[in-house]
């Protein structure tokens, strides 16, 4: 028996084609003009960085907690506790796309009056991707930091249950002559994307990315469709998943029970159609953002002259057989971004055909 | 053909007998009283937790940098810069065990002015347990954040090169009738420490935790002797281990490129016999901290109730099978205290010999 596997077909798109049809969706859910050009611009730059499972290919899930009322396209977000370095937000059921960006501007004024600034953030919703909002502190030369909570998909160490979202952290850092160092990634093995992109294929998981629901290692890329459950960065305890399942608590303390969002089990699900979890313990979402002033330590050319030297001495560290170098955190999405800038972004016709669809609802074409 | 392995021999010690040998052998290194009671503190910390590879079996080693001059046991520690929420300060050479708890200190005065306070550290030296500095915070009602570069024995994704530390991260988080959270872990695989046990044991590692100096997984526990590296926190890049090397990469930056300490192949090695690396980009060793005030971002009684309920739900999540419960970061390590405390600490006899010998420098058997 065969089984023929068509390629899957896909289109490009100018950036400028698809932020215009984005735009056109946000302010059609009664987004502001502003608010819609940002939600927009951290949206598109998860397609431009080539995570391609956190840009448009999600907007049709963002349209769908919109028409559930899960998301507040006019939100009135709130500092609702401060100190000089500190604050929370409340985001009154914004897009993620949009109080995130608002609250990470409020941990970079802060780092500018006292060297540091740290903002908890509850009652929002999925953020894009975590680099964006890390990476907004480079131009005012300081160092930012991005994580957020997420649905719940993960089983601790030792557990079965769905207990942490993928919980990822970013950290963006200024550099000189070289590009800066950007950190953005799950505090799982592998991002549920991943998995996707096998599902879509038809090819099967490495072992160590989820268990099933038994508890089992499964190479099985629906496993999750089956009850089955994203294992912690370091996959197994004798690999040190122990140590994923921590990172992915902090992200969650951070971000959660420091703000006063949900957490664990009890996260808000980005499907729509998933029944909100009954009992929460918190409003919406949670991220956490910090910035740090550069010149709060040393001076910032003395710093960029060391981040060159750090970054050229890895980039040229002896590699191992059958790879050309070692890569600089952030290197291969930068490329990315220059080529899909110039060449255009590539969207699968299934999202195609999506976006189609909810573009309808807002006398949109793509 | 076969091997007899003989059981590893050891005797037990009270907390207050290792105490007062380690005391004496700090004062006979020059130590002021205060600042030997500090290191003694920090050391016995490791071997009451259970991290016997960071406590009295490493004494032998701060000695050896002591004789060899690469330990100033009477440090002039300096504030050399700093902001309302940050400083820099040069350890002036001076134990890690002692510089760390001083910077630490500094990091929680900053937190009750402004919220939170974050020390870089230049010029220091092995500091002990990360997650003892981190856990100082607790009893402030303060998160708690300790990380320190390393001698570089750690190769980045698809490296063979010796470029990065195990670069520890520890956080410690306050909770209310629960015991607190206490991460404490080394951003590689496995910790060099487990290695060491291994080789004791003449047993094989999992696949996972090194490479040989080609770049070939192996299972040699004694690999590290023979050119080999140990393995970022993921192991190989289809299972993340470029998440691994990119959180060691941060935890150098923030330790080292922030505070002007040496880093990467640079770091300082720990063993004595090792030569300096030569035109170090930085003085000795670097370590990073951070203090966060719980009531910054919401009161303290909300936060912890808010923990309680985390912790509880956690630790009962639905365990997977052969598994009794899960566990919560630092639930082993504050169960081995309570245990040792009581009834003294396992010391194996090469451990016992070597401390004689130190010992007998200083007129003091243990």
């Amino acid at each position: 028996m065969m089984f023929y596997l068509a390629p899957m077909q896909q289109h490009t798109f100018s950036y400028d084609h698809l932020y215009n049809f984005t735009y056109g969706v946000f302010t059609g859910m009664g987004c502001s003009n502003e608010h819609a050009a940002t939600a927009t611009k951290v949206l598109l730059s998860a397609d431009l960085r080539g995570i391609d499972s956190h840009g448009v290919a999600r907007l049709t899930g963002y349209v769908r907690l919109w028409e559930t009322k899960r998301v507040n396209a006019r939100p009135d977000m709130k500092v609702v506790h401060e100190t000089p370095s500190t604050a929370v937000v409340d985001g009154d059921g914004g897009l993620g796309l949009v109080v995130a960006p608002m609250a990470m501007n409020i941990a970079i004024e802060k780092a500018e009056n006292v060297g540091t600034g740290w903002v908890s953030v509850r009652n929002s919703n999925h953020f894009g991707i975590a680099g964006y909002h890390a990476m907004m502190a480079l131009q005012h030369d300081m160092i930012g930091i991005a994580m957020t909570n997420a649905s719940a998909l993960v089983a601790p160490t030792f557990s079965i249950e769905r207990m942490l979202g993928t919980n990822p952290i970013a950290v963006a850092i200024p550099a000189g002559v070289q590009p800066p160092f950007v950190a953005d990634f799950a505090t799982t093995t592998a991002a549920n994307g991943k998995l996707e992109i096998l599902q879509r294929k038809h090819e099967a998981a490495p072992i160590g990315w989820v268990q099933d629901s038994a508890g089992n290692s499964s190479t099985d890329a629906n496993e999750l469709k089956k009850g089955g459950t994203l294992l912690p960065l370091g996959s197994d305890r004798e690999h040190g998943s122990h140590k994923g399942y921590a990172l992915g608590s902090i992200v969650y303390i951070f971000s959660a029970v420091l703000s006063g969002a949900s957490y664990g089990p009890w996260a808000p699900p980005f499907p729509a159609y998933v029944p909100m979890p009954v009992n929460m313990p918190g409003n919406g979402l949670g991220h956490f953002f910090g910035a740090m002033r550069i010149d709060a330590f040393r001076t910032s050319d003395e710093f960029k002259q060391h981040m060159d030297k750090w970054i050229l001495r890895f980039r040229n560290a002896v590699p191992a057989n059958g790879h050309d170098k070692v890569l600089i955190p952030g290197d291969p999405e930068r490329e990315m971004e220059i080529t899909r800038m110039a060449h255009g972004i590539p969207i699968v016709d299934s999202v195609v055909e999506e976006l189609n669809k909810i573009g309808a609802t807002f006398e949109l074409a793509l």
